[in-house]
């Protein structure tokens, strides 16, 4: 079968992950060019030098198109997959033209900046029959996949409960990144609660069912910070943060399992662990730990653990990875088993548009229950 | 100082900790017979003969005087303090007739079946002059007081969160023991809600504040048991159980910090860990480990650690007990402990009627939480 033929909107020059920008670089460049299900023909940036610059640092080859903007981009008829790697809140007039020209589309998450743009997305996509991916990595992730393999066994009987310690240790309290202010902003759609919160919860809900119902929690307890250049100096002191630096969640889930998460900020976690995730059942109890990072990123640390009735053994499940998408070192594994799980019409190893709109839907459920405690 | 002239209500010949009635066996008389501060002097069981057959038993002095019933005791005027060892639901006609007596009165936990009886005992001590103990045995824990310690030194900073996963284990889902079934029934108000679940949730609420505001589910997965006796006969099949095996509990604490409680069933846990508490501030965080049993047992493999901001050491807090209360072998210790405190006159380490009528006003608002869920 011929390649997919990409055109990628928002591949930067920037090289380090601290960088705004830098995930395109990161993910999906290397994701796109190691696999031989994929071919990287255009680049879409805001002029077309800025294009052009791109081709040119990343070594891409001379013939590769550079455009200025979406719209142009779209109407390329060689052109089969359109990548909108952007901010949140920059991507309605990237991602429509695609669409309206009959492209496939892979958005990153947050698909929209709130779940009436996501939803207007996936209508779109719908009407013009474009197939679509959502950056929610996790879904392609190992540990996710063998934890819910290791439910499918039955080995730990019917779910009777769930129970998350989450760590936003990674997102520094007291200093913060210039040109990234919309994560400190719960209005931008971007931010600690929809991205650092979201990806984990995008991943609890399709693993353990939707909430039948929910309480929750959402509490700024680090109401400003700091924006500190490159240089250490502070370029703009207490910047307001209205993003919930805490998100305690509990609920039903449909399968009658109760559910708890508590996600905290901490200079750092005191167990070292950034995830630790109980799955509690009939006959077993399953642990999912991943060390102080983005639940999305796929870390060589991360552990599942397996305990069956009273056993003394506790089985640690093998995460030995498939070849394909650890051509892709950290942190773009993940994206490139999105890219595999695509090419190869799994849809059980990658997130829609329809799947990120669920995702969308309980974020809002998790702000208005949070408006009533 | 002479001694202080104990009674002890509640004594059998019990010697196995899975029996009902082993707990004065286990913890009280050891606590007294190992005390300077105490001296048993009488005992009142449900007959003059039942009494006298522990005496006997226990090998106690010859001159330790046996009653039949708690006015009897109560009359005794060699007697300073009333000790209450039986199931909350047979204490009414025992705790009253000791403080109308004008004797001081350890009771166990929990005080009374439900609040109102709780407060009604507390009313009349007070009226009366009793100084009073509750049987919340972590208030004497190494592990709590020096979890108080951690946190009074400011090393952590202020609170921000604190979240605990508890686990049932120690309460087997299939079985239960033929006298026990009161254990199971919520209305008792002896069970796993108010004693597995309260002894946690008294020490969590005295070490971090009470909650202003409160969300919670209480669930049960198994609604039904079986009653086994020794010979490993089922005695009742499919005995009903309304007590809880899920309580999830969140909320806000008085100092601004939000809480999150998980405390579920499962055959084993997984982390071989029956409670994890975090306690998050904004300098650092403390993390308490307790092998699967109950809260209040004080248990030698229980641990404490704390990391300052990002260092990379994690210290392992020295949890050596002072000598007197270690002299009493497991599961009494802690009860020594507060044998040993309330001789001191050091209210820090052990409670009061009123400070566990606050724990039983806790654990109703938690219930009529969680009927509007």
């Amino acid at each position: 079968m011929a390649p997919i033929r990409v055109g990628l909107i928002g591949l930067s020059t920037a090289a380090s992950p601290q960088r705004p920008g830098a995930w395109a670089v990161l993910a999906h460049l290397p994701s796109i060019l190691n696999s031989p299900d994929y071919q990287l023909v255009a680049l879409a940036n805001s002029t077309v030098e800025s294009a052009k610059r791109s081709i040119e640092f990343h070594n891409l080859p001379p013939e590769t198109r550079a455009y200025g903007n979406a719209v142009d981009l779209a109407q390329d008829d060689e052109v089969d997959l359109v990548v909108v790697s952007v901010n949140v809140q920059k991507r309605p007039n990237l991602v429509k033209p695609a669409i309206l020209a009959g492209k496939d589309v892979f958005v990153e998450w947050p698909l929209g900046a709130n779940s009436q743009e996501a939803r207007e997305f996936a209508s779109l996509a719908k009407a013009h029959g474009s197939r679509t991916i959502v950056g929610l990595q996790a879904r392609a992730d190992p540990l996710v996949l063998k934890t819910r393999e290791v439910l499918a066994s039955g080995k730990i009987g019917r779910v009777t409960s769930s129970s998350v310690f989450g760590c936003l240790s990674p997102l520094s309290t007291d200093v913060w990144i210039p040109g990234a202010e919309y994560y400190l902003d719960m209005e931008s759609g971007g931010n600690a609660f929809t991205i650092f919160f979201g990806h984990f919860l995008d991943t609890f809900a399709s693993v353990l069912g939707d909430f039948t119902n929910i309480q929750s929690i959402l509490k700024t307890q680090y109401p400003t910070t700091n924006i500190v250049n490159d240089e250490g100096k502070v370029v703009h002191a207490n910047h307001p943060k209205s993003a919930p630096d805490h998100i305690f969640v509990q609920g039903a889930l449909e399968g009658g399992a109760v559910a708890s998460l508590s996600f905290r900020s901490v200079p750092s976690a005191v167990d070292r662990t950034g995830f630790r995730w109980l799955i509690s059942g009939t006959k077993g109890e399953i642990e999912v730990t991943v060390p102080e990072l983005g639940w999305q990123l796929r870390s060589s640390e991360a552990a599942l653990k397996v305990r069956v009735g009273k056993e003394e053994d506790i089985e640690t499940v093998d995460l030995s990875t498939d070849p394909t998408s650890t051509k892709v070192p950290f942190p773009g594994s993940n994206t490139a088993g999105l890219y595999d799980a695509f090419a190869k019409g799994d849809s059980s190893k990658y997130a829609t548009f329809e799947d990120a709109v669920k995702t969308h839907h309980l974020l809002d459920r998790i702000i208005q229950s949070s408006k009533l405690s």
